[in-house]
């Protein structure tokens, strides 16, 4: 039994994806996506999911704790940004390439519907809030923490926008790394005239 | 008619306040901040407020206003950084030292309810917004314009929850110009080991 749970999950997820995509996210049912997952019940549904939104945001205990634990195990001297570039590297590496058109698909369901852009606005908080306390966990005081986690989050989001548009051959590790050097970047830059 | 209209106004909001202080929001009717205003009626209320969540957030539109208007007028030479210095100067210019205890009940009244909360939330996002748009017009690339203003609405929530401390002893705006001064310095060493 257990040895099924884990592609249960993962057909009840790509499942609930098609759906959303083919017939919005309002009209599509819990039955349905059982059902289309491979002639499971709604019973086995709840046994995942609490209800169909969550079916979106599976990843986001996993996804902080990713973060989180490589924040932890940085190099001692790491700096609060380079705590954070190894985070963004644990993440992302997750993000296989395999994944690009399943998360393509999945940002522009979540651009669509309001209920949506919410919950992941609070999985984006969730991420930060993550991030942000294991770098105080690392003596990087409050102040420090909270921005640097938000440049983590914003450099996630930049690259993660990038690698879904089917035309981008980078892989979203490169990418993050990119953006949270341009991010470092254009912060140093805020009080100075030359934003060029 | 139109004399009495701004008076009426505050007269609701702060009825309103005081009933959420004393009941709980969830337990005061649109009704009852009607007649604790001065023996107002619903319909005067619903003239000024589409519901009574949106009578706490009676000033996102000014001060949303008030803060892109000052990013626009400032010197042409100003950094991103000082345009969002300007803009948070006239900001909390507007949160005179009467309005310390009114700002302290507010504050303890949002964070009592999630769905306040929620509200509160958004308006963070429309200022923030507000001042990033101002920021692109001045010629602030996308990605420094939506630096600054995240940096310049922290520096605004910092020095908002140190103001309406009772211990407190400082004007809003001293306080702002602070939190943005150490916020801007804390970003300044995020790459860097030293981080008392």
């Amino acid at each position: 039994m257990a040895r099924w749970e884990p592609n249960t999950r993962e057909r009840l997820v790509r499942a609930a994806l098609e759906l959303f995509t083919e017939r919005g996210y309002d009209a599509t049912t819990v039955n349905e996506i059982a059902e289309r997952a491979g002639g499971l019940t709604k019973m086995t549904f709840f046994r995942h999911f609490p209800d169909k939104r969550e079916v979106l945001f599976a990843g986001q205990d996993m996804h902080s704790r990713l973060l989180a634990d490589a924040i932890a195990s940085a190099p001692g001297p790491a700096t609060p940004l380079q705590a954070v570039a190894t985070a963004l590297d644990a993440l992302t590496a997750t993000f296989t390439d395999d994944r690009r058109e399943f998360a393509a698909r999945l940002r522009a369901v979540i651009a669509g519907n309001s209920e949506l852009r919410e919950r992941a606005a609070f999985k984006r908080t969730g991420l930060t809030e993550a991030m942000t306390e294991a770098l105080e966990k690392r003596g990087v005081p409050d102040l420090a923490a909270s921005l640097a986690a938000e440049l983590g989050i914003r450099a996630f989001d930049r690259a993660f926008d990038q690698w879904a548009d089917p035309a981008s051959q980078q892989a979203l590790t490169v990418l993050a790394r990119h953006a949270l050097d341009e991010l470092q970047a254009a912060v140093n830059r805020l009080d100075t005239e030359d934003q060029s």
